[in-house]
């Protein structure tokens, strides 16, 4: 990555890339398109169907939901004809939106996926970017604990499939109402929203602050100490001891299930209550959580998710819960890199077929078969030296290059060179590639 | 399709999806993902890399190139920090931005491949979006014929890897050195770029406005007759013996290599002459061709390439041949559909692991096995009867549904249903399912 800054730096193009918006190139790619590959097999294996969905909604869609407030964040503008239109920022109201156009007809559940970029007119910093890649999985029609662990479970097993352990990483567990049922049981006119939002906040700021925002909330100052210390034990049952209201009971209740349905799931040892996790976003109802890399180096979240039972309501459609998980590929980048199982970044090349003078038309029958049998091939495209061409196939790594030789074809032979060890060898060109489905030097010792 | 257009608008939903714009629900997706690992998979056995670009770039970029007139087909506007920024309404310029920006450093030939949404501002009509979707494959650094030929064989593999074949597609090749060339041949002042777009426009307009646009351009009616005669013949020869410069002379030795290079890949079949070809777009410089549908049902042209050997240098960089192509997804659906090769709109689901009573734990022990060996599997997260759950698991296309019950689990037993004949057997629960990679109702037999 600085070695690719630098060399920006150092040319002279008209153009430069945006603040915040990123270039891919081929090697850096390889690897993130392993980790997206990762991602999304397994949510496949889980049975979440991809979806596709536009990058342009109506302002509306997000301003009715957060406020005017949220536009400061948009990549908002009016387009050609007049409509106020927004970058997507998050999928769920966009899948909330589909959900809603076609509500009777899906059978339930609906699980989807999709992996795409997002758009937020923020101040770029470590593993935040104005353009923001996720992979965003999602169940609609079930408010059963089982849900809730299969979204844990999918997250869990996508991220041991990227090699990281329960030492990499943990989730960290709490329930909306739990804070909700506490902050009611406190004071009955306390601004629960607000409220959460400081809990989701208290980590990065000092602790008074913390107090202030739970006072402008509407709580005494004892309470908010009192408030803190609950969170801060974590301890389920003295929680149900100071505030045993229905709807406390039936949080801890549901989150319980939840664990219970996580163990049956394998994924228990990733999970850790921890009640001061909030999610800053207001539609959340139930089981939220947020994954963590568990050294701290990364130093927030790396991805979250939970679940939002009212927004298809809210959207227009009959009342169905909902539960997802959305990973961001930057800040998971940065915790394989710390964990050290970020993939290679390097090209992968089956086969160079190299060119001796005029030897295009056998050279290109051999690229031919090579690459119908499913092989990564290159060939000379630009009519170079032999020398050039072993430097290119060296820098594509290719792992064995195929000489043809106007010489060696005179004898009807082609020489494989095996790139790791530098050993070549003649082989009769009729029987090459042949059957063999991957055929290599040492076939032919 | 138009199934899914009814069930939109009998509902009811608060916010509509942008005109122009597409949701894709699963089956649909699954078509188009079959397409999409296809056109990938074959550019990746060509030796393209994947790269990574941004949504937005300057609006400079475009305008510099194309005149303010793009600006009306841009979705262009003014971002929170004051910057002209568009959507980006093609790859091309994006990649010829990152090119420039690390030429020094990069291997040549420089062969780079993305899928990826673009937006443009137009009317929407069949095959055509607001929102589109292309794969764009190109390679930097070559400028010999055996560049354009890799370019059009990896097209037309991709074609036949979709299922189409020489009777269902051509490729229309031409040259503009043979249109420009011509051109100057008959009149020295003629604005060549008018009178290739009056080319490009050629099929779609009245032949008298053909002409006019010729006029326009410079020639004079007899010339602009002439011009056409000798476009629609299309024979090398004859051009050479009317026009015999040497601009002309080397674009049919150009020509005829390309064609001699794709006859060495195996594509020759796939290629018609057709000077009438043009390409609408101005940065082309050599070699054009466009991919139509053989039976004419598609009647626009489904999607085009070409050679652009001075885009690399008029952003800054240093001179660099360039040729590539750009599969649109929305006019290749319509060929595919066309030809009867268009991929199952269907789900695909290995397991349903049915639960009956209190059998979570089992089945969740039997889901995770499952899934570990790769299949897709889905089980109950509603707590839903039988019935529901059967429903469910043939709405998804379950092969076989694996129905772990209270009682059956007593006798340490499972029941295998293939869900195609209805057959189902009991097995035993510790064998399930077991080493083998792919268990059925058939090994138990």
């Amino acid at each position: 990555m600085d070695r690719y800054k630098r060399r920006v730096a150092q040319s002279a193009t008209m153009y430069d890339r945006l603040k915040g918006f990123r270039d891919f190139y081929p090697e850096e790619m390889a690897a993130r398109r392993a980790m997206i590959d990762t991602l999304e097999a397994t949510a496949q294996q889980y049975g979440f169907r991809e979806v596709g969905t536009p990058a342009l909604e109506r302002t509306a869609m997000y301003v009715d939901k957060s406020g005017e407030a949220i536009v400061d964040e948009l990549y908002a503008f009016e387009d050609d004809g007049g409509r106020g239109v927004a970058l997507t920022p998050e999928l769920t109201p966009t899948v909330a939106r589909m959900v809603v156009a076609k509500q009777q007809a899906l059978a339930k559940p609906i699980k989807w996926f999709s992996t795409r970029p997002f758009w937020r007119y923020e101040e770029p910093q470590q593993g935040r970017f104005r353009e923001f890649y996720q992979l965003n999985a999602d169940i609609f029609g079930s408010d059963d604990p089982t849900a809730d662990a299969e979204i844990l479970a999918y997250a869990a097993d996508a991220l041991s499939g990227l090699g990281l352990t329960a030492e990499d990483f943990e989730f960290r567990l709490s329930h909306r109402d739990i804070l909700g049922g506490l902050l009611e049981s406190m004071a009955g006119d306390v601004d629960t929203r607000a409220a959460i939002r400081a809990v989701d906040k208290s980590e990065k700021i000092e602790r008074a602050e913390y107090h202030d925002l739970l006072v402008d909330a509407g709580l005494t100052r004892d309470q908010a100490m009192e408030f803190e210390t609950l969170l801060e034990t974590g301890d389920l049952e003295e929680l149900l001891a100071f505030a045993e209201t229905e709807r406390v009971r039936s949080a801890v209740e549901n989150l319980r299930a939840v664990l219970s349905a996580a163990e049956d799931y394998g994924v228990r040892e990733y999970i850790t209550l921890s009640l001061e996790t909030a999610r800053g976003l207001d539609y959340y109802t139930g089981v939220v959580f947020e994954c963590f890399d568990s050294t701290g180096d990364v130093s927030r979240a790396v991805f979250g998710g939970g679940r939002y039972d009212d927004l298809i309501e809210s959207f227009g459609g009959q009342s169905m819960p909902a539960v997802g998980v959305a990973p961001g590929l930057a800040p998971l980048s940065l915790l394989l890199q710390r964990a050290g199982v970020w993939p290679e970044e390097a090209l992968e090349t089956d086969y160079y077929v190299l060119q001796i003078g005029d030897t295009q038309s056998e050279a290109a029958r051999i690229v031919r078969d090579l690459r119908e049998a499913g092989h990564v091939v290159e060939t000379d495209v630009s009519d170079r030296s032999f020398g050039a061409q072993l430097e290119y196939a060296d820098s594509i790594n290719a792992r064995t290059v195929v000489i043809v030789g106007e010489q060696d074809l005179e004898e009807d032979q082609v020489t494989l060179k095996n790139m790791a060890s530098g050993d070549q060898l003649q082989v009769p060109v009729e029987t090459f590639p042949g059957k063999n489905p991957e055929p290599r030097l040492t076939d032919y010792e």
